[in-house]
């Protein structure tokens, strides 16, 4: 099975600890990476993951609160300094090119490429990218500010060959893309095999979602149906329920929820307050709900 | 002797490393704090080195490079969840706040304390900062871009009163606060007891001087002369000399003729190249030249 990880390089809320960075994640799938959200001290995270940086192309910001952007400056500046010339993607609300526009101007004056901003609106919904290997679904989250989630769709690769039944059938070389991509094959004698018997299906394809920074929204269950993994804030314990409800952030319960609700297969929990000295708590009030629960920690791997 | 510390935040140059942060200092003088440069994840350092966000007034920027100031968004941000209410004050360049005002508007909105900046300009000769335990002069580097250096100089605390003298002479109380700062005393019968009878004098007054970045200058030693504590930059060894002049820096070599030359006491360097994984290298070229060298490392602290 080809590689879909997600690295936690930051799983902190917007108070930073000695103990958690803020957040940002980056996806692995294929060996091409994406990286949701940047806050500050992202790019040394990246560095202690062993993560290359000439794979980044792609960043998504969920939303303008500094814990969630205020490393992508540096990051840029580094990219600059290492000579990097393939142009850097962000997907972002609007304001973050308004925003950072005069910091690019001044601070990466002259710097080998580009940065290419690619604003998405508020309340979104669409495919906000896509490639080859994945498609990249926004979904607005409940938050104090506008805020977006991210679905990450892997695409579907080829079938598989059978390579015994092309020896059997004598089917030449340059007939196997099309094999693959879901051709018959017509024999020299006109005999007509179907596709099934030269093919078995390609793997299924697996899917990962994010939630930060919302406070539970049962509505928001309707974007991230039956995915593999879903990632959702806990900042809070239940005992402090009331605080998430006026901040706009969830409790780890309230995050199990939706991954039951939702049919999630398996749940990653993060963004903790800086309260908690052992998120243990919060891993077990989710697992009363959901069993599947892991926790998020910096420099961990989540395999899909 | 009162307290005059410098805590080392972070020590590497314009590429991170996991080894080192970017460029920050605080300066713990009679438990006031005052730090120097801001590079990202500062804020990090500055709880891991245990320190008293509160205490902290005044922040004094050299130049606008990222790797000096891209962290001060990210710590302003804090004091604002944290619910500061003093004054942050920003000593810099004019373009700095043109840089941060769009941001502080935006991220910082609502905000329970005030940042304000105190500008000063290019090629600045002046005590730029005053207070009663220090006053801080700016001086000139040699950087690519504009930057500055600091002179942070101890302002002499009163004299210190012999009880004995006190008591001999029957001296009330009320006039401790007069003969520390240098009075005489007249008895009732009109003798008049000098001062020097009552006083040893204050402790001397120290100084440290801060120079990053800058390339060797010789004519820089007239604003540092003979402090108790240079940091100086020493971002490369001897056999990349040819690299740190054309890209504005220092050699560690160079360095330990800047304290040498300037008549300093002893000499800290820093601001080291990510190709160095030990500055052991740099340490012995300084020595070489100056004895008295010692190297910067994350989580230390320079006593005065």
């Amino acid at each position: 099975m080809e590689r879909f990880d997600i690295h936690i390089l930051g799983c902190g809320s917007a108070l930073p600890t000695t103990r958690h960075n803020a957040t940002s994640q980056v996806i692995n799938l294929r060996e091409k990476l994406y990286m949701i959200d940047c806050g500050e001290g992202t790019q040394k995270q990246f560095r202690r993951a062993q993560l290359n940086f000439s794979r980044l192309n792609h960043i998504f910001i969920s939303h303008l609160h500094g814990d969630h952007c205020f490393g992508l400056i540096g990051l840029i500046s580094t990219f600059g300094l290492l000579g990097r010339t393939a142009t850097l993607h962000i997907h972002c609300f609007p304001e973050l090119e308004e925003l950072m526009r005069p910091q690019l101007d001044f601070f990466c004056e002259g710097m080998s490429y580009s940065v290419e901003f690619h604003p998405f609106p508020h309340g979104c919904t669409d495919i906000i990218y896509d490639d080859r290997s994945v498609s990249v679904q926004a979904f607005p989250l409940s938050h104090r500010i506008p805020c977006s989630g991210f679905v990450f769709r892997e695409k579907p690769t080829a079938a598989h060959i059978k390579r015994e039944m092309m020896d059997f059938y004598n089917i030449p070389f340059s007939q196997v893309g099309l094999i693959k991509n879901g051709a018959d094959y017509v024999m020299p004698n006109g005999t007509v095999i179907p596709n099934s018997r030269l093919t078995t299906p390609a793997t299924a394809t697996r899917s990962y979602a994010y939630c930060s920074d919302t406070r539970f929204n049962i509505n928001n269950t309707q974007y991230i149906k039956d995915v593999d993994l879903l990632f959702h804030e806990a900042t809070f314990a239940d005992s402090e329920a009331a605080r998430a409800a006026q901040t706009y952030h969830s409790t780890a319960h309230q995050a199990a929820e939706m991954a039951q609700r939702s049919g999630a297969k398996r749940l990653l929990i993060g963004h903790f307050s800086a309260r908690y000295t052992d998120e243990r708590l919060l891993l077990n009030e989710a697992r009363e709900v959901f069993p599947a629960t892991e926790l998020a920690e910096e420099g961990k791997v989540f395999k899909l």
